[in-house]
């Protein structure tokens, strides 16, 4: 019997075909590839915990598991090892040697994630799956002066799914920017922290903005009733990535 | 009863869950969805003829077709009309009336296509459909060199998947250029035409340069051979793109 060590990787998905990252009875997720793959690899049983519980059809770029296993393999060796037995969108793309007590979600300080929007009259063939397309107009200086309002310690009750439940809706958002590469727009929001389905109502908030039934102003007075029927629109899973999670 | 009109339409396609444009029985093609949505729109029952015929799992940034409709609609609403009908990964993004006797396929003088490859160590998750992943290192100075021995009018029967007939294996390559932006590497090519499977097997040919087990020169030699066998590697149709046809 090998020595337990905890592994801890970086992974990518594509997570169009699946009902988001946390195991569930009859349906496909990322954890259950992941725990499926691990098995197939090394012979454990384990329990993968991963930074975030990305939802049906949101992506990942820099998800952060962890797992025990008692494999002995070469540090560097691990990613392309798993990758073999993963599903071809699913990607490790690295892993390391963790402390036996780092936890990907507790441990984390800061989280990153991105938000693509694809503008484009006619649609989009290609991009359907990873990004939000639209079609009309978007003001998009009122955009930028509403994202500022995003930035700072806020209670994001406004901004959380309702019936969702936490002890604090409090939470310290550090950058929140609109990148305009035409026909791409991309929100970039860094927090300690998101509630649930924060990042698609704040882009949803910055679209009525942009489409000039909301005023950048009123994401001040939005944030400050603490209601969700406020900010209302919840933009689709398909443009949503998880970037990047710091410890 | 309205005047027969021809329209022209240039198309984007993911290829991904089609068997390539042109119809077939039991299986699902572009031409037939493209057919289905027109007969849903005009109440018509047309045949679509397309510049070229793309392969399962090829894409399409312009691929231009044509066909006869008595619907009598401006010409500016022929896209929006028909992309309501159209499954999400085919886009009608121009539409045109054109001369009665205009035929996609054969009045075209040149067609570019392109073939996208993602270098990646470890594979990726997000573009295994839309390129070639390369995770070995390549030369590219003699793929660029590969390049320039393309050029010119040859005849590419070395090229062109055994077993096709066509009464002239010559054809003129304008331009064959290798781009590299890290992580993608993208070859364009532009012809007065192309034989079956040319741009996949080209692109074969140079990534045996790029790995060393050809030279950038012997590309001259399986040229005159007119050996398929010399010209052995066929790439996956996923990285493969139909970008442009002109007339």
């Amino acid at each position: 019997m090998n020595e337990i060590t905890r592994i801890r990787m970086i992974i990518e998905y594509d997570g169009s075909e699946y009902h988001g990252f946390q195991r569930q009875a009859n349906a496909n997720t990322i954890q259950e590839e992941l725990e499926r793959a691990i098995a197939r690899l090394t012979g454990e049983k384990v329990t993968v915990w991963g930074a975030g519980r990305t939802d049906a059809g949101v992506h990942a770029l820099g998800q952060v598991i962890a797992f025990d296993s008692g494999l002995s393999i070469p540090e560097d060796r691990w990613a392309i090892a798993l990758n073999t037995y993963l599903p071809r969108d699913i990607r490790v793309l690295q892993a390391n040697i963790a402390a036996p007590d780092f936890h990907p979600q507790f441990g984390s300080k800061r989280k990153t994630y991105v938000y693509k929007i694809y503008r484009a009259n006619l649609g989009t063939s290609f991009y359907r799956r990873y990004a939000c397309c639209y079609t009309d107009v978007l003001d998009l200086e009122p955009m930028h002066r509403a994202t500022r309002h995003i930035v700072g310690v806020h209670n994001f009750q406004a901004f959380c799914a309702s019936g969702s439940k936490v002890k604090s809706y409090e939470r310290e958002v550090y950058q929140c920017r609109l990148l305009d590469e035409w026909p791409w727009l991309t929100l970039v929001i860094e927090a300690n922290g998101f509630l649930y389905n924060m990042v698609r109502i704040v882009m949803g908030t910055l679209l009525l903005v942009g489409q000039g039934k909301l005023q950048a102003e009123d994401v001040v007075a939005i944030l400050e009733s603490r209601d969700r029927t406020r900010a209302w629109l919840t933009v689709g899973p398909q443009g949503l990535y998880m970037l990047k999670v710091e410890y």
